[in-house]
């Protein structure tokens, strides 16, 4: 098989040391039980901030994992090409856009944590969408210089 | 004390297993023993790359471990306004040069990697130069969202 | 059905006269015999631009298209994420390049064609390839306004 | 005569299917009777979308209509520098506007429409002046490469 | 010696003339003894802009400068990497605000002033603001081609 | 009369010291005897430099006297929608890419004044382009905050 992960393992396998501490770090913050962010949504998120990041391993694997998960199949699609004009639910919108604010490193503020509020989300779920695009934004960028 | 690690720890402290998985990859990335890189060399990666992130705590607690470091109590300070411009030798700049590439997820080609060898840097360095900007480009977006 | 085409049809039906006019330069442009670009060739050149113009209908409708005309499944979707990093020839990555430039209304010059004639495009093609990428930055822009 | 029409014509020339099919375009969407835009109105918006695209033929060229049809010989220029800041009524600035946001290819919602509105433009206004915008992001494109 | 202004003497004494009348202009911006501006505020408007015209030698000496004023050690090092994080009263937002509006050649409104005169500062502070960042994009500018 | 100067007096004269220093500074840059720069040549910098700064005030008026000073009705006019495609000669575009170097507040190498002497330029006139450049990223920045 020649995917993503293969060549990821691959290249990572070298420094085994900083590859458990890579998936153990992404575990954390992937298969954690809590909170209101469904597979589908995780996975929404890493295609959004991976297309800013211009990673097209993380945006084509991803977006494979969350046609599996939402059963919406053309919805990645459309988040790739543009975001706002995709086929969302205002709440997801909120989601993928305070997902966006943290992976422009723009300065998040009370008012984003307000908006996610008024669309469900609180301050743990806020905490679990800013950490997966803060992941993503190294894992694109670790994507970026190893040899894949 | 009321300096940034105290707040980190305690920002992070409720989530526990995500604050280990956090600390033990940090870890792996900063604390190994191999490498051209020296204590300061790192430090100065961080500083560069924390400014275009616009993260005042790691900036400025990064900034202050350089000087430790590396006994050049101005450098700092001139790479946080313009790191072109800044007092560095050929190795440091082309050092920073990669560290902004990969901060800012261009993409990054062999040129890059032949540009870092004629300063002394093999595939090793660039490995651990690129990882340390990844991981900050992680860090310095969780700063921005959770409560420092 | 429910497509691209279908829409496009619908929105610009209550003004026949700019219909009829859009469609036969579309026909000019596109449904010319001679030249070097194949039918792949022109359908990546709109997929790359319509991605900088931030339009779904097409990238989704045209990208459809390439992979029919290229039989390469997985090329468009790495187009869309980063073409420089797609599994390109030198040639396609020539084409893309000049597309690219005349898509974001750079200063075209003498540089430019000698670029694209050491990959075997004459004046000609680069002709097609400027009038293509400029033909989709109107028809993205419209896509834009009107009700698809 | 060595205007930029004439050199239009002779670049195009060599093309006769593209060139014919060009200027029924152009007129399709420039001389339609219906509709609020006078004259003046659609030079002023070819000039304001120009200057975004760079294209000093067509600025310029349609700066010296906008004088001829508008009788207000300054007011081109000062649009040309810096529109926010020209001498125009209310409802040129919405109307410029809106073009400049089809010109940039922003995505264009109800909001755009609703302000249009408000300063006595109907959807088919809107329709008109995106139009005469996309047809510019086309034209100043093939400016950029032909030879004039 | 070998700071700033020693050396900023040294690169314009060859030029007499221009020598004297920059720095009358300068005195008669910066030691005017109306208004509402004290020392540490003048220093701070010109670290934050020198920040945005990227030039280390006029960031340093003002910060330095801005922390014998003020008395606050920290300040000048958090608005350097991020001035909407810093530790700022909300008169000093807007102060900061407006100065680096007028820094990025923003189109002034009224709106800008009515912003100002809600935290205190009359149209005659709003003149002393801008025209101290306006002299500032002159002075950072020189500073980047005179041999300092 | 209602030009740009009138004004400009009208607006600084409730300030007559800072008036003073304003047009002595200037008439140390733009009236000296020495070096290379034409009046045209000059004018032809701040006409450049206004257009990046978003001046209409000055690049209208400046425009004008450089049609008077250069006997080229037509070039000021190219120069500021595209100045890359004005009919230049090389050394006119040489100063100009060295002026906007200086407004853009672009870092400035040994390599900027190497380029310069290739066409002609020495020390001095480098000095000169940069000061009018800088003078007016000041001038331009005044004009947009003071009452014209």
């Amino acid at each position: 098989q020649t995917g993503f992960l293969p060549n990821v393992f691959k290249a990572m396998s070298h420094r085994p040391a900083e590859f458990r501490a890579f998936f153990a770090y992404y575990n954390a913050i992937m298969n954690k039980d809590t909170g209101r962010l469904s597979k589908a949504d995780k996975e929404l998120i890493i295609v959004a901030t991976s297309v800013v990041n211009r990673c097209p391993y993380c945006v084509i694997a991803h977006g494979a994992l969350h046609r599996i998960y939402s059963k919406q199949p053309a919805l990645a699609d459309q988040v790739i090409v543009n975001w706002k004009l995709a086929d969302l639910s205002d709440r997801d919108l909120a989601m993928l856009e305070f997902a966006l604010a943290v992976c422009r490193a723009d300065n998040i503020t009370e008012e984003h944590f307000q908006k996610l509020e008024r669309h469900g989300f609180d301050r743990e779920d806020a905490w679990d969408i800013g950490m997966i695009s803060a992941f993503f934004a190294m894992s694109n960028r670790i994507a970026h210089f190893i040899d894949l």
